[in-house]
């Protein structure tokens, strides 16, 4: 008998509210060790649960939950727990390092964690090494809870596979991003692909012992998704209201981040076309009226229209993909309702 | 039956060739992946791969075997080459950052990977930042190896636990180091007790189901032994001959490394006679008859010796560990054998 899944919003607050109250749980513990050791080391690890608990919507635990729920749809959801903290913290983990490889200055509304070391610390090299072992720790962290999760399962060689295939190739994409290399189709892939929706997806599923088939259709379903997702991310890194994304309007073409959105505008306009946008591109201090001037060429020229079309294309293929495979009627339904969230999300 | 163990030499030049094979065969997969994703790809796994193969004794393999043949001596090695691999890509990992870290150019006869890189990239924190993603490859593949070492035995839970544990102390023991704490002993214990001798040991040991007993005699041989491993290493960072040690006479005295040697000198000597001593700690620069003095002065003030006989009585706490606990007599014999060499080892 399926349940009524109910809203996805609905969905998504009860996820927050059992992760968060979990990792709260997992912190206050790991403070108290950290206490037994030295003041350092809790403060180490109190900047980690800040930074983990500053923000962050927990949707890759919600895509967790959804994956078991598409294979067992009547699950515990409890022994999941130490799962999905374990992927809010493979997050923290990668947001530090890639916020000090960045050299930014601000993520989720807070300072970074190597200019607050560098701050504390009164050095900037010394700050960084704090951050970047920060980072290390809470990807120590990630894997002691996701090897919990996956050794009280039946399931557990698969589950961690599915874990350190996303870590690894997470870092694969890091390294192409900041090299600029040419294939964005392929970084996207490996960056935020993996991490955000297939890696997630696959530990749920698998640690519900989801068969060949079933992974192979939520694999089809992921692709597009995470796909979406990214996608969505280009637009509102140009597009995005600032009070709502936290960023600058226009910030992706001040930091000369290589999109679609970019891709299209090449492809769609000769150079002498694009112009107004080569003027920003890169250019950190490019005026507010130059960055406006980008934006409207990107609207004017059909490239954002485009990259509309293109979302809601991935939106119909994740969508197909779900109906095969012999998923739960629940797990499908609330897949939908996340791709949907990916591709059409204003945050 | 006990078998005859034959000299350690035989056995670490066995593990040694045993795991540098198996190395080579699992970098093989990898580096055929990574080509299929991009060249930048292979080439930051060939970075990984070079820096593994550079050097290593492999140590921490055979203190891994030695501690899975204390429990069940007639074991089949095989099972274990994934998680000895592990730990070696754990190394890596954290000297790689460490290289970093600490802005060091050279790093087993070679060029650190951070150098390296910002020399092929021409541009310093680009080459940082591509120094620790390596790393950060390294300690996802030592995942996957100790994750399938893990799941193929019946005691996932508690040998990954062995892992995360020791991937966690060295992170809080590197990060006290950086920031100078006070207390030696504590980073010690936390970055080089935790994963050269007791993190492997345990992950060995448990790989074999030891018991709760057998674990607890292993523990109070790990702490001694591995405590004797890092004093030596202080001895050698100021007397090490530099064609053994791979670094410079007196290195650790310039770099102003606090080791028990400083320590010691500190509770044996006043400010007036310590002189030599503080005028060329942490000095890049200190010329080397100064250097000289500094040594001749650890050694007439008999702080050298008192660090000598600290050592030897690490040892003996050691092996008299070993005499409790359950353990077969052939993992004993490796043990002894291991101990003795990590105390009165020369490079």
């Amino acid at each position: 008998v399926p349940l009524d899944p109910g809203p996805i919003d609905l969905f998504l607050a009860d996820v927050k509210t059992r992760v968060d109250r979990h990792l709260t749980r997992f912190f206050e513990q790991k403070r108290e060790h950290a206490q037994s050791l030295s003041d350092p080391s809790r403060e180490l690890v109190e900047a980690v649960f800040d930074f983990t608990m500053r923000g962050g919507k927990r949707t890759r635990p919600a895509i967790l939950i959804a994956g078991h729920l598409a294979i067992d749809p009547s699950a515990d959801l409890e022994p999941l727990l130490d799962a999905c903290a374990g992927l809010e913290l493979l997050q923290s983990y990668l947001l530090i390092h890639d916020d000090w490889m960045d050299q930014d200055d601000e993520r989720r509304g807070g300072t970074t964690l190597h200019r607050l070391f560098a701050d504390r610390l009164r050095d900037p090299h010394l700050g960084a090494c704090i951050a970047v072992l920060a980072g290390d720790l809470g990807n120590a962290f990630a894997i002691e809870l996701v090897a919990r999760s996956a050794t009280i399962s039946k399931h557990s060689a698969a589950a961690l596979e599915a874990f350190w295939t996303m870590q690894r190739d997470v870092v694969y994409g890091q390294a192409l991003d900041l090299i600029a290399y040419r294939d964005v189709a392929l970084i996207q892939r490996l960056k935020t692909g993996s991490y955000s929706v297939k890696g997630p997806l696959l530990v749920g599923a698998v640690l519900a012992g989801a068969s060949a088939q079933q992974r192979a259709g939520l694999e089809r379903y992921a692709e597009p998704a995470g796909l979406a997702f990214q996608v969505r991310d280009d637009i509102l890194g140009v597009f995005g209201a600032p009070e709502k994304t936290g960023k600058p309007a226009g910030n992706d073409l001040r930091a000369g981040k290589r999109t679609l959105l970019i891709e299209e505008a090449e492809s769609r306009l000769n150079e002498r076309e694009r112009e107004p946008l080569t003027a920003v591109l890169g250019k950190t201090d490019a005026s507010e009226s130059a960055v406006r001037a980008a934006m409207d060429l990107l609207d004017r020229s059909g490239t954002r229209a485009a990259v509309e079309t293109r979302i809601e294309e991935l939106d119909r293929q994740a969508q197909a993909a779900l109906q095969a495979g012999g998923l739960s009627e629940l797990g499908r339904t609330r897949l939908e309702q996340l791709a949907r969230m990916f591709a059409y999300r204003d945050r």
